[in-house]
Order: structure tokens, then C-alpha cells, then sequence
């Protein structure tokens, strides 16, 4: 976990849909690739104030596997999509923990990764809007 | 209006995408076709418990024009997009207002419109998610 964490930070809600299917047919048995990135993401090592949740269908499903972060109100709400499973943990780790560094959820374009620039579905003002 | 609106309800904020182009050449002149659809939308008679407002960018650029909805720890929230310009004003109220008459932003799926139904873009959980 980086060190330089402000105490001040909001607490940082990573919501992982177990339901993707990241492109597989419907007739595909066993776990699902979202299911399997959640596994993989809630075994990591996340900083003090990162939780992470597996949820039910964020209706991104074209564009899955997904996952959508928030936290505390002066922060933007993303969603990332387009992930293929629990070999994208690191990605999505590695991202989010950038987000979570931040006060108002605005990781500047050059820290970004690839994926993440590419693969934002969409992102929701902080529920204190800014000016 | 409709005239059985709980005073319960918690309130709703419809975030309208002013900048999206709705598959517009980036140099095509005049108002942007999110920014209309967001003039149209704050004309409109709204229940008392709902906001509309006009914001930047909901990186859903792909997929305008775009709105997002929100409202209260309850609700979950969701983003829709392919609209097309102000013509989609009553589309757009039509859906909200059912949304605003839920306590939990679940609109049962016989009573979304085929837009609705067929251009959610994501979902976000509430913030007291449901077991």
C-alpha cells in the first residue's frame, strides 16, 4: 500500500459484477469470468480505506466484465468495462488504487492506463457537484 | 403530475449530458445536441422531488446523448444514453418520472419504454446495497 494516503480521504467502494460474462455464450458452465475477477480483486491487498464488493449486474453487459468505484461525495463514480476476467486484477488494482488516492476521483490522463483511458463506459458527477 | 408521490420519496437529480454530440462531427457549428435536449428537459413540469441538471461530460461520448439519474442511499442509480436531441424530451421525462416513484429506482420492465429498455448504459448499485 503506497504510504502518503491522506487520513482525510473518503472511503473508496470497488463494486465488482459477478455476473459477466465477458463475451462467453450463455450455455458456458462454471464460474463465471466476473465472478472469477471478484475472487481474484477481494484477495488483494487493497489501501485502508479501499472495500470491495462483488455486486449483481451493473446492465454493462456487452461491454463486461465490469466494475464501478465510488466514494464519499466530492468524488466522481466511474465504470470500467471491457475486462476479460481474473487475469485483469492487477489492471484493475492498479487503477483503482489511483482513484483512491484521489479527493475528487479525477486520476490525470498521463497516470491513466491504456485500458482505463479506453475503456471508461461512463463516469456520474459527485453528488456535490462541482461548479 | 402525478398525484400519488409519496412524501417519502427520496429526492431524484436527472444529470443531463450538455456536451454530447449525439454522433455529431466534432465541427459542426451551433448549440450541441446534449445541450438541447438539456433545455428542453429543464422546461418540462417535473414532481416536486425531482432536479434537473445540466452537466459536462459523462464520458459515455460513444453512446449520446446521455443522462444520468440518481437519488437517495435507496436508489440505484443508472445511465442511459442514444438519445437524440430535445426531440427525446418526453422519452426522457416519461422514464424519469417513473423512476421518481420508486423508492429503489427499480422501474418494473413492463413499464419501461423500449428505449429504456434497450439503451441502459450501466447501473450502479444503492448505497446501502441489498443483500
Amino acid at each position: 500500500m503506497p504510504e502518503d494516503f491522506s487520513p482525510d480521504l473518503a472511503p473508496v467502494e470497488l463494486l465488482v459484477c459477478a455476473t459477466c460474462r465477458a463475451g462467453q455464450p450463455t450455455d458456458v458452465e462454471g464460474p463465471r469470468p466476473g465472478a472469477q475477477l471478484a475472487a481474484a480483486l477481494l484477495e488483494r491487498d487493497w489501501p485502508a480505506h479501499v472495500t470491495v464488493k462483488s455486486v449483481e449486474c451493473l446492465s454493462n453487459c456487452d461491454s463486461g466484465c465490469s466494475v464501478a468505484v465510488r466514494g464519499g461525495g466530492a468524488r466522481w463514480t466511474y465504470v470500467y468495462g471491457n475486462f476479460t476476467g481474473a487475469d485483469d486484477a492487477e489492471l484493475v488494482h492498479d487503477g483503482i488504487v489511483k482513484y483512491a488516492t484521489t479527493s475528487d476521483g479525477l486520476v490525470p490522463w498521463r497516470e491513466r492506463s491504456t485500458h482505463f483511458r479506453k475503456n471508461c463506459i461512463a463516469r456520474i458527477p459527485p453528488l456535490e457537484i462541482p461548479e
